[in-house]
């Protein structure tokens, strides 16, 4: 089994026990629909990312993850909440392979979907504590920190809308930007699993700010992906981001470094939802030419350096292990 | 001054701490157009009336409402967060007199400015914990509250979808529905305030069951007041409820009581956007002489009764008196 696999089947093994307390925490009430709507994506699969960071972040202090799973499932229902509603104001019709819950239920049932998901991240994060199974302390300490993500993550979304379609997009903006849609939810994520783990308030930051940077580079290599991958591996049609006018770090080095011509060539696609394929690859390669991946690999690299310097200051154990581990797959990726 | 002017003088008294609260909570920050969008309904005014219960029921169980703005907030913001996204729903266009967000900013804008209200409902909440200046173990109380309260509000939501444009609605899948989208939130605000207020088990479900009743009594007679009311004081057109093909408990008596003549009339205007004015007088005018609306505010009466009949179990004091003139009020008029 390669390495690769490896990490993949750890965030597996670790993702049972939260999918089952996701099932439960969205069992189907009154009206049914709604539930399913609520359910639908989250059951369409994702690399459980977040409930892994929670669970290791609790571990990595010395916290029991038995404890933490309730939090690791808010964090991955927090995270699904974002793509129900995203992709309604996207537009997107396809994710994870399957259609959004938009496309299959309609837009109000869609943004209802998403509300409910939102309010199960918080019953989630209280129901431990007032069955007193988790300090309450502690559970409120979570409750603060993904609320303050969540502002993040909406002020970070609204970013996105609005930079979508503006052509004066810098580089210092697009990293404002998912800072607020990724890294936000990234640190959350490590925050509230090191508080459930009883870490010290230096302990919370630090892993905090571990996950922050890795979030950006997440992120950034996550753009890259949308270039170079293909729909099966996506999950979604090649050449969305550029499509839906997305202004990545790799489209904004892109038209610095293009050519008069090329510039066209990106300017023509970007944005317009009936770009031909052909035009698609045309621009494809003008992002490559420019050495706008290679510029972005970079830059994630920078990050991911950040990232490794930070977790460095524990001391070795397995918990940390399986952090550098994930950080360094999702973001060497390139398959 | 008439009681009825005295009685929204003290709602809007006690709201102007509310309000400068929940204008702090909601400052600009980046980019302002989120902070605009989640703004614009609260800054449009409404009855404050969700703050009042809070506050009033936090002063019955004798405790300082002072510490209860928080939470008045954090329920006047909820509400307002169900107001966008359902506006978003309905398609309507029209609000408080000013157009509604998704109109004025575009759907993903209006998604993301209730998003953001929702959480601020949570910030709201946990701050004034984390200052000290709440007790912990009540401030996650209310959070559990709240958090089950929004869960019941989204199924009502989800079934009032639902029913609109399906025929067999009956009236007790009306008052589930009034219980989900009025109720829970009411006996939230009056729960929220007796736990502030430090109020004992006994008296936070005797003032939440108090809210409940008043709640359906309340949409019973808003309903009402869509019917026989005008424009301008309802904020939107006459007749928006026919229109949008919802189907009230007015609505649901009527088809059932009128004759096949009458009832052909009612489904030529209900869910027709295009109805015109003659046709939604002619419903109206079916409306009252099937005695519809007669039959609506016996019912509301039955469930102010039950609320008054709760509420004298409280010993007498400013704050009971208030609640009742308050609730009288409100399922009283008819203007």
């Amino acid at each position: 089994m390669s390495a690769n696999n490896a990490v993949q089947r750890k965030l597996q093994e670790a993702a049972v026990k939260v999918e089952q307390y996701i099932e439960k925490l969205l069992e189907s009430r009154k009206p049914e629909t709604l539930y399913e709507a609520g359910r639908h994506i989250i059951a369409a699969g994702g690399k459980r990312l977040r409930p892994y960071l929670v669970l290791k972040s609790c571990e990595l202090v010395g916290g029991d993850p038995e404890q933490a799973i309730p939090y690791a499932a808010a964090l991955e229902i927090l995270h699904n909440f974002t793509l129900i509603h995203d992709d309604i104001m996207d537009n997107d019709f396809l994710r994870r392979g399957v259609p959004t819950v938009h496309e299959k239920w309609g837009v109000p049932m869609a943004i209802l979907g998403g509300d409910l998901l939102f309010v199960k991240v918080y019953q989630s994060m209280v129901e431990p504590a007032m069955k007193g199974a988790v300090p309450i302390d502690r559970a409120l300490a979570c409750v603060n920190r993904v609320t303050k993500a969540t502002v993040t993550l909406c002020e970070g979304q609204a970013l996105d809308i609005t930079y979508s379609g503006n052509e004066d997009i810098s580089k210092e903006d697009y990293i404002s930007m998912v800072e607020g849609k990724t890294s936000a939810l990234f640190r959350a994520c490590a925050e509230v699993g090191a508080i459930i783990g009883g870490g010290d308030p230096d302990d919370i930051e630090l892993l905090g700010s571990f996950a922050w940077d890795s979030g950006v580079a997440f992120q950034i290599v996550d753009d890259i992906l949308g270039v170079v991958s293909d729909e099966e591996t996506l999950g979604k049609p090649v050449g969305s981001d550029i499509r839906e006018g997305k202004k990545t770090l790799i489209m904004i080095h892109a038209l610095e470094k293009a050519t008069p011509a090329e510039k066209g060539g990106l300017l023509k696609v970007l944005g317009n939802e009936d770009a031909s394929e052909h035009d698609i690859a045309l621009a494809t390669q003008t992002l490559i030419e420019t050495g706008s991946i290679e510029y972005a690999r970079e830059k994630a690299d920078e990050y991911v350096d950040r990232a490794m310097d930070t977790i460095s200051y524990f001391p070795d154990s397995e918990a940390k292990e399986d952090l550098i581990e994930l950080i360094e797959y999702f973001t060497k990726r390139t398959y």
